[in-house]
């Protein structure tokens, strides 16, 4: 199977860092030739499932403007310019909890969209966590800290209570490696 | 917690159905406006883990423009205008593999960005698989068809290998109900 050569790209909508668009012009393995395909550059980003010392999860309630209503959230935010993934995940712990974690699992790094790109996604579990700090709350949105149990969580995940992808993603990776790691 | 209120919406970029991104002058709830805040379109999408009756499951080796190398992959594919997911989901499970399904499974609907918005989609187990017909082949890119066991989709999700979110998030959750399921 042969990829896709990418013959010219020009930016057709610029505002940095939130959202770049450009149009490629891309050569299919036939020959065929697509003269605007529509690629989407948006910030990478990580996700944090943290489990406390006791065996908690830390959630967030939050409003976010592209969700109907509330949602369940686990710690997440855009990685800076030239900053490790993994330091961007403790960074957010930290900011958004005041949490420090004991252990870092990596549960994958995923592309958002198998066509126009868009960000890549960051999964962790974090284990071990506990406060260290005061939490730094610098985000636009309202959000309530939440401590629930591994069951409530369960609960929380198959009810649909985390309405963003990212973060069902991890919620339910991180459930799978815990389950996995205990039948061993 | 109060939701944002949109005030006013431009579309800056229109290249249906593919994506269209808008500005929206937006009032945060303690009455401060931001002007410009990029949203963006793109089709809502179905992803179907696709078990067979002997409980093997259906997966496809892809290359896509968005991923380096080739990636496992589920079945997929954009919702037509006016087409309800489900409808979807069985349409493209029948179009890609000629298989339909004894029974449908909903893992849930996500939406891909939390502030941009993006896409919405929707997750579902396929069980009791079997073919019925050809698969149609209208997909730009090359793909080959792969029956996996169920410990080889356990090991090829933990290795990394659907390298998509929404792939990767349907693996994940379908396992998930499964191993649930089976534990009653």
């Amino acid at each position: 199977m042969q990829p896709w050569k990418t013959l010219r790209r020009e930016t057709i909508l610029n505002q940095p860092p939130w959202l770049v668009v450009e149009h490629h012009e891309v050569m299919l393995p036939d020959g065929r030739v697509i003269p605007d395909w529509p690629w989407v550059i948006t910030p990478d980003y990580v996700n944090v499932v943290a489990e406390t010392e006791q065996g908690t999860f830390l959630c967030f309630r939050q409003v976010k403007y592209g969700l109907a209503g509330t949602s369940l959230a686990v710690v997440g935010g855009y990685i800076a310019p030239g900053e490790e993934p993994l330091a961007a995940a403790r960074r957010e712990l930290l900011e958004e909890t005041g949490f420090h974690a004991a252990a870092w699992i990596p549960l994958g790094c995923y592309r958002v969209d198998p066509n126009r790109g868009m960000a890549v996604g960051h999964l962790y579990l974090a284990r071990g966590v506990h406060r260290t700090a005061d939490p730094v709350a610098d985000d636009l949105e309202e959000q309530e800290l939440l401590t629930l149990t591994r069951a409530e969580l369960e609960s929380a995940l198959d009810r649909g209570e985390f309405k963003v992808l990212a973060w069902a993603s991890a919620v339910a990776l991180a459930l799978r490696y815990l389950s996995t790691t205990e039948r061993r």
